[in-house]
């Protein structure tokens, strides 16, 4: 027997809901294996950051360490300052744990409605560059709040960082039917940084041959991703650009309620962390309205990561049969309704 | 009688087809009135960097400067390392001639086809800051190509260079019906910039107090062009997000071929500077099958800097008219079919 030893960090709106259900999904698709699941939740958010004025503290980040993956509900709050619990949470989560591989799938599931009229078959996966770019918070402003004021963003980008996650994107494109790759920058603008992502992709290309390779640039990218999504399998791209075009890219495949994605430390020197590409929906907290399916995908990552496959296609296989069976209906179901449905068909 | 005196650069590609059907709808809706145009062709683009090395020198500065507009077709080629011509001659010229305000007008028109199910009615404008941001040119690399490389570039963003273009965007918000003003950033990772613009939104705001202001991180704001454009009014951003969110918007509205843009400086202090947003299409240069819409729209906007309104909205009608009896036939016209439609529909 084995036990999954996770941490579950919940967080603000939302996200206490839909790690609810997720985790219910998760217990469904183990029960009757030799699989158990341990979990300890970690109060970080807004309440906490309100009582005590932390948000991640090294204490924390240590115990965090321990386990072996992490699952995240969703971070930010309408009453704490902008960037505080972005950059002092989240943020310093994926950069502590040098979560170099921010995966976000993007697949568009029959009877799913999109905005787009004539979508076509989309299934493509982001390979968003998650510890450097303009992410790094390098930036600075002198002069604050005069007329000189000058604030600055710096975006770092190193051979060493750009090679890991150009590797681990290409080893994704080669293990996929069409091995295509696409890189997503701005070369022609911003020079330096897009100058070394080109050379790396061309690069890495020469250990992947069977890899087909093309280049887009990020503005062209949004083009693509509502004219011609079909065109894309694996996107590798930085950590703005991957920002963006992930959104995009889920709200053309359903919206952002079922977009999963994991922060990956490929390495496994520290936990991953799955979590759900939406925020923490403020508006509609704690009223049992918010699907919960992007984050039972996100589990449905986890498990891939720790190499159970057939639970995660399980779970992938009910969200798909889930939607096609309520394709058209548009009775709304409660946040553990939605996890009720997915647990009942993962259960053996 | 007035003369119009403008610098024409054709460029590369499909530049000088669609610019000699942007002169041939100029020359037809002023024919018959007292104003004339003077062109002065400025010979620009990769032919005149492979013959001598040059991209944008003093003396084209010097020369260009004198004129009272530009119209620009496209820049960029193959041919050509990515980066220098739009570093050294277009982005030169926005630079330059301090056009900070690019214009970005997003029209859903009658009879368009849009890769949206259901679009609702877009009419928005995007007042995309044009001389700051990650397109300064203020980065640069260590040890490029070693395994040691570092690679930056920075986005530059001052009280100065925010507060303009943010009181122009307001301006153009309150001279609209709806008076709605969206900031597009990204505060809550961006911190030092994206609050300098949140402030600066906030204290032009007081001046006013008619528009109604909102906020979108530039994630969300792709998510809205696609699932909610009709949202939008005036969106106001910073370089980079502006180049991303026009080319989405071109493409929601019916694709770039119709996407017009100008590089205004609203002093007038320097020539501003009209373009269709798309580039070059070496592909299909030279082939008489790029659409010259975008470009005709660009010498309206074009015309409306220049306060000839009526004029500029006799094209606008144009294009409205010939998208509408076209619609549904897919009977593919020449670049100059395009124009001639165009200029017999504007002549008195
Ligand atoms: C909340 C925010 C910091 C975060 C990001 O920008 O990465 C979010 O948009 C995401 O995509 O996970
Ligand atoms: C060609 C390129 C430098 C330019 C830009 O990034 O501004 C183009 O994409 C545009 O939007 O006008």
């Amino acid at each position: 027997t084995r036990e999954l030893d996770l941490a579950v960090i919940a967080g603000d709106g939302i996200g206490p809901e839909v790690v609810a259900e997720g985790l219910k999904v998760l217990d469904a698709v183990l029960a009757g294996s030799d699989v158990t699941v341990r979990t300890t939740p970690y109060e970080l958010g807004a309440r906490r950051w309100h009582e005590t004025g932390e948000t991640l503290t090294d204490a924390d980040l240590e115990a965090i360490g321990q386990h072996e993956a992490i699952l995240l509900g969703a971070i930010g709050d309408p009453g704490v300052p902008s960037g505080v619990l972005e950059r002092g949470l989240l943020l310093k989560l994926r950069f502590a744990f040098d979560h170099y591989v921010n995966l976000r799938p993007s697949k568009l599931y029959p009877g799913v409605p999109t905005p787009l009229g004539n979508p076509g078959e989309i299934d493509f996966v982001v390979v968003r560059e998650g510890t450097e770019g303009p992410y790094v918070g390098n930036g600075g402003a002198i002069r604050v709040g005069t007329p000189a004021e000058v604030a600055n963003e710096v975006s770092v980008n190193t051979a060493y960082g750009v090679e890991r996650v150009v590797r681990d994107a290409f080893a994704r494109a080669q293990a996929r039917p069409r091995k295509h790759l696409t890189l997503v920058h701005k070369h022609n603008v911003l020079v330096h940084a897009g100058h070394l992502w080109r050379r790396t992709v061309e690069a890495v290309a020469q250990e992947f041959p069977e890899v087909e390779v093309a280049y887009a640039h990020v503005d062209a990218a949004t083009i693509y991703l509502v004219n011609d999504p079909a065109r894309f399998d694996v996107i590798v791209t930085d950590n703005l650009f991957g920002d963006i075009l992930t959104d995009l890219a889920a709200a053309v495949t359903g919206g952002i309620g079922l977009a999963a994605s994991g922060n990956i430390n490929p390495t496994g020197a520290y936990p991953s962390m799955f979590e759900p590409v939406h925020g923490s929906a403020p508006d509609i907290a704690g009223q049992q309205k918010a699907d919960p399916t992007a984050t039972v995908l996100s589990v449905a990552l986890m498990l891939h990561h720790l190499g159970l496959d057939a639970e995660a296609t399980r779970i992938e296989d009910a969200v798909a049969a889930d939607i096609a069976e309520r394709a058209g209906s548009s009775a709304p179901r409660t946040t553990s309704q939605v996890g009720d449905a997915l647990a009942a068909r993962v259960a053996r």
